[in-house]
C-alpha cells in the first residue's frame, strides 16, 4: 500500500463525462488499497472565459482579484469529482488552497509555494478519504488568494506529494509520457520508461511541452518520483527520477528541435567590458526571453567582437527596435537577423561520461551539408541552431546516429 | 460621514455592463464620503449552470461539495466589481467568506450565520477601500464552504451590517420600495416610505417576494436599518426599521395577496386529543408546509371535529395523497380540496391600538358577496381565504376603504 498523489490537468477534467472517467481511474487505485490525493486543473476552457470577464471590467484587471477570480476555476472541478467519486460509493473530500494549507508568497498571477500545512490532508487520507486537493492556487500569509501561474497545478501535485511523503506523483496529461523525440515528426521515437530529473529539465526548457520546468525543480528538490502518462489509456508513462540503474548507459534520452525562435548576430562590436551587460541589458527591459548566447573576438587586433543569440520568434519586431538603438550607441559593423532558424539539441545525462557524442553530432550534420550557425552546451546538453528548413531531417539523423529507435531501458 | 453596507442581487450584478453600473453607484457614495462595504449574489443564470454541472455529476450530490461548488459564484462577482472600482480609480478589496470572517453553523445548503468576525472588513474600511464581501456563503468551524439558502445574500448585508454597526444597510433589487399592494394589480398602490420590520415580516410570509423573512428577523434582532430600493433607478425606496413617528397612524400599511396556495377541510373527525398533530405530523413528514390553520368543534353532541388548512398550491398531489393515509386512520365524514382559492391579507402596526378594522373588512367583503372561506389574525394582521376569481377585486376594494391609495407619511 502506497501514498500516491495524482494530477489531471484541463483536458482530462473537461466535460462531467471526463470527470466520472477521472473518478473511475482514482476509484481503481484506492480499491488496490493505496491511499489517494489528487489534484485537478480547472475544466478546460473555464480559465478562459473568466479572463474573458475580467477584460471586460478593465484593460488590466487587478492582479490580486484576478487570482480570486479564476482560483474559483479548480474549487469548481474538485468539488464536481468530489461529488462523482461519492456517487460512486466512495468517501471523497475536496480541499481548496486554503483549506489543504498551501501557502505561497504573495506575488499575485504567479505565486511560489512556500510551505504546505498537510495535517488536514492527512487527517482525511486516515480516515480512508480520497482528498482532492484545488491545484494552480495557494492563500499567502494574510489569506489572500494566490494563483502559481503557468504549470501550477503539476507543481501544487509535486509540493503535495513532498509534503505527504508520497510514494509517487503521477502527472495525467494528454500524451502518455516522454520521447526520445517528438513522435509526431519522428517515426520510430520510442517512449523512454526513465528520464532524469536534469534531462527531463533540458529536455522542457529546449521545446518539449509535457511539463513545466518550475515542477520539475519542485521534483528534483524534494526527490519526488514523478510519473507521466496519460487519462486516456492505461499504457505505463515515462518515470522522472533522480537516477535509476544503467542510466549512464543511455548515452543520448531525448533530441528535440526548438522551431519558434529568431537569432540576430551583431558584427564588430567594440571589443570591451559591459558591452555584452548593455546588450541584454536592453533585452531584459523590453521583457525579451534570450535564449542561447555565443559570443566571440574574432581577431584581437581588430579589438572587435561578434555576439549572436537567439529569442522568442514572437519578439522578432520588438527585438528588431531594442536592437536599433543599441546601434545608435555602439556602432556595430553589421547587425544580421534570421527569423528562420531551428535549434535542435541532444540531452543526456550520459553524456557527462561518455566523450564523443559532439564530434558525432558534428560529424553527421557535416556529412548531411547542414551547416551549424551557432553551439551551446551544457554537462548534458548540446544545442546546434541550424536553418529551419533542416531542422525535421537534423532530428531524424541524429535519432538513428544516437539508435534512439533501438534504445532499451 | 456613515457606514453603509449595500447589497446587489443577482440581476444587478448580471452582466459586466451592469455590474459596472453598481461600481458607479458605489463611488458615488463614497465619494460624499461615506465608509462602503458591498454585498453581491452570483450573476444571475450562474448558480444555474453551476447546479446543471452537478446534476450531471449525481442525482443528489453531496450538500457539501454543492457548497464548496457554488460558493465560487459569488467569488467571482465580487471579483469582478473589485476590478471595476479599481478601473475606476478606487481603492477596493473583495473577500470570500472565510476572509471576511462569516462564519455558520455546519447545514450545508441552508446553513445559519453565528458570528462574524469583523475585524478584517473594518481594517481594510479604516485603510479607506471599499469593502466587498461575497453573499449567500460562510465557513463552519471547520473552515468547510457553506451556504445560507434562499435569501441568502440579503441575511449576508444585514448580518454585516449589524456586526460592523452600520448606519443603514441597502438592499438594491428588482423593485423600488415596498408597496401598499402589488403595483402590477392595483393602480393607486403607494410606495410605503417606512414600514415596521413586524409589519414586513407579515407581508414577506403572505406573498411579497420582496425580501426573504430570515433577513428581516436578523435586521429586527439587530436594529439594523434596512431601506429597500432599485439598482435600476435613483428613487427612494422604503426604509425598514423598528418604529417610526407616527406608525400607529397607519392602521393598514399593506394589503398582500396570495394566489399559490390550496385549501383543505377534513369535516367530522373524531374530537379527541392528538388528532391536530397525526394530521400536521404527516404533512411535515411528506415536507409540505401548512399556511393558515382553522380548527372547530362543530358541536359538543356530535363530538366531531373540523380541521381546515392551507398549504403550496404545488403540493397539491402530494397532499391528496397524504390526506388519503389519514382518512384511512381517521374516517372523517367528508375531505374537501380547493385549489381555487387565494388568502388576502390586510397587515398593519396600528391595528393594535384601532379597533375595527377586522370589522370594516368583513363589511366590505360583504357587502360585495365575497364570501369567506378561513380566518386567520395575528397582532398586526388579518387573513381571509377567498374565491380566487374575487381576489384581486377584494383586495381594490380593501385598498380604497383603508385608504392606502391616500397614505401619507
Amino acid at each position: 500500500m502506497s501514498i500516491i498523489v495524482q494530477k489531471y490537468g484541463g483536458t482530462s477534467v473537461g466535460s462531467p463525462d471526463r470527470i466520472k472517467n477521472v473518478a473511475k481511474r482514482v476509484i481503481a487505485y484506492k480499491e488496490k488499497g493505496h491511499e489517494m490525493v489528487v489534484t485537478v486543473s480547472a475544466m478546460s476552457g473555464e480559465t478562459d472565459r473568466l479572463l474573458g470577464l475580467a477584460k471586460q471590467m478593465s484593460d488590466e484587471p487587478d492582479e490580486r482579484e484576478l487570482d480570486m477570480m479564476v482560483s474559483t476555476g479548480e474549487q469548481v472541478s474538485i468539488a464536481l469529482l468530489a461529488m462523482a467519486l461519492k456517487s460512486m460509493g466512495h468517501e471523497a473530500i475536496s480541499m481548496n488552497s486554503s483549506q489543504a494549507g498551501i501557502y505561497t508568497d504573495s506575488s499575485h498571477t504567479k505565486a511560489k509555494i512556500e510551505k504546505i500545512h498537510s495535517e488536514k490532508i492527512e487527517k482525511e487520507l486516515k480516515k480512508g478519504k480520497i482528498v482532492i486537493v484545488a491545484g494552480f492556487q495557494g492563500i499567502d500569509e494574510n489569506g489572500n488568494i494566490t494563483t502559481l501561474g503557468r504549470g501550477g497545478s503539476d507543481t501544487t501535485a509535486v509540493a503535495v506529494a513532498a509534503a505527504i511523503k508520497a510514494d509517487k506523483c503521477e502527472i495525467y496529461t494528454d500524451v502518455d509520457g516522454i520521447y526520445t523525440a517528438d513522435p509526431r515528426f519522428v517515426k520510430n521515437a520510442q517512449k523512454l520508461k526513465y528520464i532524469t530529473y536534469d534531462e527531463m529539465l533540458e529536455l522542457a526548457a529546449l521545446g518539449a511541452k509535457v511539463m513545466h520546468s518550475r515542477s520539475i525543480e519542485f521534483a528534483k528538490k524534494y526527490n519526488v518520483a514523478l510519473e507521466v502518462r496519460s487519462s486516456f489509456s492505461d499504457a505505463e508513462g515515462t518515470i522522472i527520477l533522480k537516477e535509476y540503474e544503467g542510466m549512464e548507459k543511455v548515452v543520448v534520452a531525448g533530441i528535440t528541435c526548438k522551431k519558434d525562435e529568431a537569432k540576430v548576430s551583431i558584427v564588430g562590436l567594440p571589443d570591451k567590458p559591459g558591452i555584452a551587460a548593455l546588450v541584454f541589458g536592453k533585452m531584459a527591459e523590453a521583457n525579451i526571453n534570450v535564449n542561447m548566447i555565443t559570443q566571440s573576438s574574432l581577431s584581437q587586433k581588430s579589438g572587435t567582437n561578434n555576439i549572436s543569440f537567439t529569442f522568442p520568434l514572437g519578439d522578432f519586431k520588438k527585438a528588431q527596435s531594442v536592437i536599433e538603438t543599441i546601434k545608435k550607441e555602439l556602432s556595430p559593423e553589421e547587425i544580421v537577423f534570421d527569423d528562420h532558424i531551428a535549434i535542435v539539441s541532444v540531452v543526456g545525462v550520459g553524456m557527462k561520461t561518455n566523450v564523443g557524442v559532439a564530434s558525432g553530432l558534428f560529424a553527421v550534420l557535416g556529412k548531411n551539408a547542414i551547416n551549424i550557425q551557432m553551439i551551446g552546451t551544457s554537462e548534458i546538453k548540446i544545442s546546434v541552431v541550424i536553418d529551419k528548413n533542416r531542422a525535421d531531417d537534423s532530428v531524424a539523423l541524429l535519432h538513428e546516429h544516437f539508435k534512439l529507435d533501438k534504445l532499451s531501458q
